[in-house]
C-alpha cells in the first residue's frame, strides 16, 4: 500500500481553514479515482504537552506507485491539487510513502 | 480513535538507524499496552519530486485518549519513549492525533 500525506501546519484562520477543508477539498480529494482510504487526523497535542507543530494530517491510500500517480494525473488529482495549493499552499507538506508494516 | 504520530527526519546513517529501529525500538513500541495497531510508512519522495523532508513515519493507534496516556505511562511505554530519545532523540517529531475521518 502507498500512502500520500498532506501535513497541515497551523492555519491564520481555522474556522475558515475547516470550512474549506471539509466541504470543498475533501469531497476533490474524495474523487481521485483510485482512492482506497482517506484517513484524517486532527492534531491535538504533544506527548510532552504544547502545542504541536501541524494542526492536521491527511493519509490518502493507493494500492501501489502507480495507482498513486495515475490518480494525481488524473483531471479529478489535478483538480484536488489546484484546489490545495489555493488555499494551503504555503501551509502543506505533501509526502510519498510505502506502507511497510500495518499490524 | 487516537493516533501517536512519531516522524523522523532523515538520519545520518540509515543502515544503523534501520536496524535499531526494526530491532531494538519496534519490538518496545509493540509492547506498549492497549496499542491497537502500528502503522509504518517509508517516506519515499514528495509529489513535486525531490526528497520529502522526513524519512519515516510511524502512527501508533489507540482507542481514546485515555488509553494513549495510560499507554505512554506505563513502563513499557516509558522504556520505548527512553529508547526512542536514546537513538532518534533529534530526529523525531511527535505529535498526538484525533481521527476524525476514516473512509
Amino acid at each position: 500500500m502507498v500512502k500520500l500525506i498532506a501535513l497541515y501546519r497551523h492555519p491564520e484562520n481555522r474556522e475558515s481553514f475547516d470550512e474549506h477543508y471539509q466541504n470543498v477539498h475533501t469531497p476533490l480529494v474524495e474523487k481521485m479515482p483510485g482512492l482506497k482510504k482517506l484517513e484524517v487526523t486532527r492534531i491535538v497535542g504533544a506527548p510532552m504537552g504544547g502545542e504541536a507543530k501541524f494542526y492536521l494530517e491527511a493519509a490518502m491510500y493507493f494500492e501501489d506507485r502507480k495507482a498513486l500517480d495515475d490518480a494525481m494525473n488524473s483531471p479529478e488529482g489535478r483538480a484536488s491539487a489546484k484546489d490545495l495549493m489555493g488555499f494551503a499552499g504555503p501551509l502543506v507538506t505533501m509526502m510519498i510513502g510505502e506502507v511497510t508494516r500495518e499490524e
